[in-house]
């Protein structure tokens, strides 16, 4: 049997991750934080891409080279989570099953920033945990994967 | 006299057109559609030129360059209907006569498609009947080119 | 095989076309507009019928002598769009394809006017092209029809 | 130089005034505030035209009756003041000066009370008065004819 | 004594009940629930008339020819329950003790059938038991008529 | 055939009934209604199983404690009508056919009593009729059993 | 029998009239219309006095003032229409007949226009006649005190 | 070094899981559910304490009951979740790490649904895995008291 | 003359003062502000039973027990302030005059805690004035009594 | 050690007290209120300054003279409590301890009465005792001033 | 040619700047704020008066004396900005070029001062740069009153 | 002493500035505002780089490429002045010191322009004083680089 493939998502601003405002989002570059998706991938079993994008239509593009490559999609949309019916649309027509996750808690932020537009067409949603909502994140897509 | 040139503009989310929820899309893809728009334009004596961009900025360019070439706009808007500003500015400040299309009844979908960023700086808006927007569109800028 | 049958359904103060505020509606009188919709039906093979009433229950009474007779209707509610629960209810349950449209663009004139109670029965909604809105909504119910 | 002519609209439930729910509308029959209108029409040296519907399209139809004939009208549009988009545009195409009258004080009542869709597209309003609000909306429809 | 008076209202749309949309509105026609109403009445010792309009206006005529004569309305408002000033105003002012009905259950709806216009002024309202809606309304009416 | 088998639940306040603010609820105390609804029971040929709680929770556990027992609850859910998320989770989950009952008209009360989180989740709601509103509510749950 | 008195309250801004912004509040100067209100308040055998503050506490002032020595008042509140809570207060306090008045047609303007505060303490409003509004303010409230 | 300690609270209508609405909530039952979380904390190296309540006052009272034994809480506030603000100042106060979980993704369904009174005082939520959330929620908080 | 009694009722969350969260709520715990209400209504001649619950049930039924026995109520109603119109239904049918008490400052607080459920059926509120808001309103209530 | 110094501060309309609308206010007169705050003063050995203003630039002043010789503010805004930034950012600015209260219960009036501007810059509100909520609130500052 | 005059006026609460919250306002005293105004404004050929006023009226006199003498006014409205509709109608029936300035940054404060009713009236708006506000305002003046 | 360096950033459809709608943009191009740019900002000794992009992500980009590079950055973010949380959190994220510049008056167009996310993370905002608006930017980075 094949192994399962995810593709995580880092939306816009995430590059700056770990270099400012540490308190809050924390200290872990993101590349500290995608060598900790690698190996959790690993130990779970599965095969992970990792790709970064500032653009709105950057990301839809990616999600729609995933179509049929990709057995989940685990996402932090980051600024484009409150705001774009475009990528929500991505995400619903690409039918790739979608976690959606965040490093802080957005509910106890700007109000502007307790409402997702991505969370409808995702499975679920995971918030505030910090890089470890990324190992959630991987983890819930796994579950998924094996309940279907 | 030389032919009137349209350009269709499809928005973020429409290369998938076809391929996926027919249900609420229908079953042609975007490359039949284009041959019926491109078969329809012929037949109305009209240039037709297609374009497709998943990016906001995307479309914003290519309304630009169109400035000084193009006579009408047809534009499937997709998920920045309801969210673009500069989308609204661009067709705008272009100042060429623009038509508003959508497949779906944005209607009667979710309250946050109800609202068109683009209604109030295009001609009109047609909305709800399938690939055959395209077509209806195409005839209103007809319409409109003939009677400026 | 009998031709199809469209009734075309003028709400409140379209009697009074082309004769006030040509600004905003044009300067065809209903007349015309009735005479073009007529030469436009026999161009696509339809039989059409017209009806104008300022009364919201005489619009309903009018829709509901067409069921079983009709094949689509076209309805320019006017001030009824925004407001008829009472409208909406009749055009569903007559189960009667039906298309809204509107002379002017509802969506670049007062707020109350961007909010429609017809849309999300209608099959479409065309809006701000003129009397040509008509000819386009003959169009789209014919494309209908021939798609069922 | 002719008499100039002014027609009195009375809206829905105003047949009844006099009889029920003196506390909130006085006590004077609607025929007895008839006489009144016509006495002091008659001092004011106009002619007055008066005329009560309980139905939106009939006050519709006798608006459109009175282009071409009538100088202003003066009109209290009852429960329709709060939600008929027919009637304002009715009187906003008929481009006949409009007074708007209530007899209670509207905006110390329910809230649904509050707004009027009529006011825009009157030269003004006068709300509180009980039947005087007539003989007020007489005088200021008179103030506007000589003013032209 | 002579018998109690209670007049069975119908609002717009209701003519077509039970030929059309039989999942939302049970299958039963307009004859059929008259028929039940009429026994029901006869079982409680009532006088019923029944009346149906599709006009808004025209339901207010209705009460006011009621005045004097009528002990109690059961009314199912149709569209205009949640638009209609005038009807309501009608009601307020005719002083007839009212029941307002319902088929459906409108509060799991559209939101903009959750709220009526017309509840504040009735005695009390009934919603989402079919036909028997107006069963229960005609007992809450017989109830009330005997507590005064 | 076993006697259908109704339970009467009396949320928050109810045990004070009748004892005060008569000019709201009536002059009739819990214990009375309680006999006229027993006595109205079984002239239906109904078990019936009453019990009041002033808490939401007791509430919730009442109806669990009815799954399998009972075929229809009549419950006048008092103040948390308005608020409880948690009670209309447990009548929707419990799967009991229910009626929602008001003494008060709750629609000509304080706005906040105007939405009702239980109607949504129950086949019905009577409102406005005093103590008869529980004898309406079982001549409802009594005709919803029967049509099953 | 004294000779009743009516106070004229010109609110912030009013001092300005008739020199600047013509096309909204017309040609006429403060002192022109108050000389008008004066031969008006002649010819209805009233005694006036005229009063204008730019100052919300200076308006208040002037109304404490009135009590006891004035039968009525005629106040324009300007700008303070839409705000004012202590003006509201201090003319509800005063417990003399006021009437509200205004030169435009405040329901034509910006939305924040559209409300006033005033008025739920009025006996009426006026508004949209130009300097006309004083002279029909004046007529209202001598009707008002001839009616108590 | 002692084992870390768990307190797993579930709330209002959790008890009736598995047996009805599945395709809502799933098919396990909360005793199976419970026997997975018991058997992940023996593999993560924790001690789990597992409580359910339909009672606000009674969800409260254990969280106090845990203060100074209990090193995080993993809650599901069932319907509490959305109307509680006395469950989050028990959370607050007791200043025990807490996450929130759902079965169910409560951005998709009823709107009520999309707001949490208890996010903001949680470490972070997890919603949407079903009874995967719970493991989610263990494993959050795992990660949680390490990083401490 | 019996003396007059107070009942002193401390809602969700009281029970853990002057443990936690000191900078919101001071440092005095629930014992310590009892043995101030206690001394301070000694002084003021009034006999003290003090009560605290964490369910919103449980402070509806120690308002009923309190009928006929307690001349007036000083309530903390915590988190229920915001929420419970059941509680709201308690007070107001009980009759007994309340007073509402917070220790903080409601008003500088998040949004949902500045509306208040309690206050428009209580005498009067006193927020933010830490345990001294106990001792004033019971000031407050025994001046109520007095002028009684 | 020198004797606190308390500024009571009357905001607009308080001048006309216990002359006018006892039935919201009381009968005493604001003199009468006076002579009870300077007898309650020197029982708790305070020394107080008393002021009223209908003018909201005139409370600013007065709040601004007090600063370095005034130890507490007792302020009743009145009218301005609801509309002004202005007296907000002065009590703000002036870092004087502030008490804010109000004779009546503003929570049971008009809804724009339930908000106000001073209370998040206030220590803390009382609101609804009558005369007494201005010595409840020289007792709150007296409380206040011994605890700093 | 004359020298160019310019109006700075100060809102209300603007006297104690620099003695008080430094953190919000900066450590500049009015007197030295004013000096810097008074130095730049030699620097760039302007003529230039100063004043302060606490009071809305006071500030609208200050306007209307400056009609005629004055070619642009910089104002920092202070709480006015807000609320003040007598103040913005003071400012466009003036006429006189006016510039809007905020030492603090509106935008990031509370909600209540993100709106200011002054901004549409005026040239435009500068926000945030403390005392140099005031300076760039100049600047703005001094552009605007070049390119007329 | 190293020069300081500025960015300046023109966000969508500022590339079309000066050739279309001079009546809300004024008629001077980008380039010549941009000459104008670089001549004041020598005057001032400061480096400055101008970049223009109708991109969302593209804007993104060019401000981390600005880290560490540059002192300030004076941006006109266009139509995402209103929509982007990405553009905001970026500018935050690097800490480049930010002036939000509008060429328009944003406060008097439709109202959707006048929101700015922008705003609360930005030094201030500077809008409507046309190409000016890009110098008083400039300058007030120069004041704010100066203060530091």
């Amino acid at each position: 049997m094949r192994k399962k493939k995810i593709l995580v998502l880092h939306g816009p601003n995430l590059n700056l991750l770990g270099r400012r405002e540490p308190s809050v989002y924390g200290t872990l570059t993101l590349e500290r934080i995608n060598r900790n998706i690698v190996r959790e991938s690993k130990r779970m079993g599965l095969d992970v891409k990792i790709h970064q994008s500032n653009s709105e239509g950057g990301l839809i593009d990616l999600i729609y080279e995933a179509i049929g490559k990709i057995d989940a999609i685990v996402i932090n949309p980051g600024g484009y989570t409150h705001t774009s019916v475009a990528l929500r649309d991505a995400i619903s027509a690409s039918l790739i099953p979608t976690v959606e996750v965040h490093l802080s808690n957005i509910y106890n932020r700007e109000p502007f920033r307790h409402h997702s537009m991505i969370a409808p067409v995702s499975i679920g949603q995971i918030s505030g945990f910090g890089p470890n909502s990324y190992l959630l994140g991987l983890q819930a897509a796994c579950y998924h994967i094996q309940s279907e």
